[in-house]
């Protein structure tokens, strides 16, 4: 019998009215005929609560006891769950994490999903059984503690579970109906995609975009999960949502797929850095030791022997940056005269697979910000993605500008194929 | 090393600072030389919140689902409470049913605690951890199913623990300062009790004393566990609160060492039953099987092979028991003429291991009833218990009149001995 992962985020089940809600849609798919694999986060607002009484505990916590304590509200979701499953006489029941189990790292936190062994659920499944509800986000480690997964990691539990029961599909329920083009609230001519590629969902994802944990995207696009984003208050039907699937399943689109934006960046440049070989590690190394996601990186042109060294990172990690370059330098690992810190940056950034056989898009994106007088501070580039950090005030005139464009507001615009 | 259990309910762990208040407690035993295990239960509120979700989802629920929902409010607290002893550089962490693991039947909502291997907390305790804080109430099934153990479960946890690890001492730390002569709301003469012989408590516990489950003083009693009862908002000393102990362990008492009550009392009478052999369990049978609590029973006087048959449950248990004493009589396994339902009585008991050596309780408590115009429906007995029926109007003055004439405000008071 065909296998089906649905998995509904904390918005999805906030009340047992939605919970019955998500319900319904699950007992339809088991009336089509499928063995459906529920995956569920807390309800909405419960996982802060917890986190909230977390922080306010210890500040520096035991991060095995925060798991012990977060992973508790998808328990309840997913008992929950099972129950209203059962109330429409749908043979269900709820599985914890360490119940199936879900076996992960010991990176507490953020640990990583290393196996899903299927025989207690296939077990189940034989004897009847038509819907199991797994509480999202948690695992055991190999010491038998309590696991998470990180923040949306009950996406990544969909995928995982998706790809160990070989689903037909993964459908991911949420609060908004797909993948757009950009964000709404900044153009109106932002459109939903039926289609996108999992690497530029991946650049999406990691750019901001809060759809999907990146790290879903990753396992879906390593073991072929078919992954459906969709909104759980719209009636289902077969084109619904944005479908995150290969490259050559996708017929048509744009050279530039969407514009994606990073408000909370921060630049920093080190200013008259010694120019010599191991300069780079000597930076970045106490940088990645204090936990800094460091993400562009720039090094000017070296003159006389110095140079200047820009990069970025999260708006609320410039204090930890600042204090790990001055610890370099007090302990002469770096040389540099000054630090300079810009907190009114914003990252924009456009994202589209037709770029590997495209020219043209980056000279195509400068054009437009400069005819918009938007002076570009720092660029990056992947093979499918360009980059670039823009003062914050003029962050939302330059996605409009570049939605505009590459004609993402309909299929078949923009750039000449 | 010596090890001590230290139980916390509800209202002692209701918010951060109250978990610290008590961690404090904790952190005091530790260096008293203890290695302590802290059981918790949720916070106040949180398990009737996750009750009303689940009956308001499934009014006939599935138990198991029921279990593995309302369980989470105790995982939440003990990972706070690891965090908050943490933090006062105590080494601490949490364990949930399942880590240990409790051991229990498959019973779900009412299961019992079956066995508790020490071994995994043995070798941590080995291993310089301090504190193991246990999530209460909680346990797993021989399937590997959450189970509960039914309201009040968190004292019958302590005990367990307590007995399995050879505690020198089961402090159950709670929102009343100990085991009272009676209700203080309806007597300011009422008197703390030092120390209470295991018998009296469990008397007091199923009579509605709500202090201890009845099941915990069961298993302190067969494995001899020193059980206290005390407040946690006093400051602690050695002579807190109530001890729970062997009969030979108190030096003085009085012949009636309290005055219990019960208010949610319904007395149900069959009239003209068919008075044969086997009528008893015709008629018992039935509520037994619809799960009616029956608790005093009365045959009056048979006449002319007729007799009216009483007994007692609670209130809320009215409807069911005439539902299956009137299925019983439509399927011609028992005859009467009439079902009389009086819901406005309650239950008085007088309790005293000294009633044992004494004779005349009885005939005082019940001229002291007469003395204040109260009359009795409904009498039964045990070795250290009276308990009679009567009207609820008189319950209080009931009480107190029976706290007096057996001299309860004072220790040495009452009967002479």
């Amino acid at each position: 019998m065909s296998r089906l992962v649905m998995k509904f985020g904390g918005t999805s089940v906030a009340t047992l009215d939605r919970i019955r809600r998500a319900a319904k849609r699950v007992g339809r798919e088991v009336a089509n005929g499928h063995e459906v694999i529920v995956i569920v986060s807390a309800m909405a607002g419960k996982t802060n609560e917890l986190v909230g009484w977390v922080n306010e505990t210890s500040p520096f916590y035991d991060a095995r006891e925060y798991d012990a304590v977060v992973s508790s509200g998808e328990n309840v979701t997913a008992g929950l769950m099972a129950l209203t499953l059962q109330e429409m006489d749908v043979p269900a029941r709820s599985w914890q994490g360490w119940q199936v189990p879900v076996q992960t790292t010991g990176a507490h936190g953020a640990a990583r999903i290393e196996a899903i062994p299927t025989a207690n659920l296939d077990a189940r499944f034989a004897d009847g059984m038509k819907v199991a509800v797994i509480a999202g986000f948690q695992g055991i480690s190999p010491e038998g503690r309590i696991t998470t997964l990180g923040r949306g990691g009950s996406d990544t539990t969909a995928v995982a579970f998706a790809a160990a029961f070989d689903a037909v599909r993964c459908d991911i329920y949420t609060d908004v109906d797909g993948v757009y083009t950009t964000d709404p609230r900044i153009t109106s001519k932002a459109r939903k995609l039926d289609r996108i590629a999992f690497e530029e969902m991946l650049e999406l994802a990691s750019l901001g975009a809060k759809v999907l944990q990146t790290r879903s995207v990753e396992l879906a696009m390593r073991y072929g999960v078919k992954l459906r984003v969709l909104s759980s208050f719209d009636e289902y039907d077969e084109t619904a949502g944005t479908l995150v699937c290969q490259e050559d399943e996708i017929v048509e689109n744009n050279v530039v797929s969407g514009v994606a934006y990073s408000r909370d960046e921060a630049k920093m440049t080190l200013l008259n850095v010694d120019d010599k070989p191991g300069i780079a590690a000597a930076i970045f190394g106490p940088l990645a030791e204090a936990g800094v996601n460091v993400d562009m990186i720039v090094q000017n042109i070296s003159e006389g022997g110095q140079t200047d060294m820009t990069f970025s990172c999260p708006i609320d990690q410039v204090k930890r940056a600042t204090q790990a370059m001055e610890g370099a330098k007090a302990s002469g690992g770096i040389a540099y005269t000054d630090l300079v810190a810009d907190t009114e940056v914003a990252k924009v950034s456009v994202v589209g697979i037709g770029m590997r056989s495209h020219t043209g898009v980056a000279a195509h994106m400068f054009k437009a910000l400069r005819d918009e007088n938007v002076n570009i501070k720092v660029i990056t580039t992947s093979e499918i993605k360009i980059s670039v950090l823009i003062d914050r005030k003029y962050m939302e005139l330059a996605v409009q500008a570049l939605h505009d464009t590459f004609g993402l507001e309909k299929l078949g615009g923009g750039l000449e194929s």
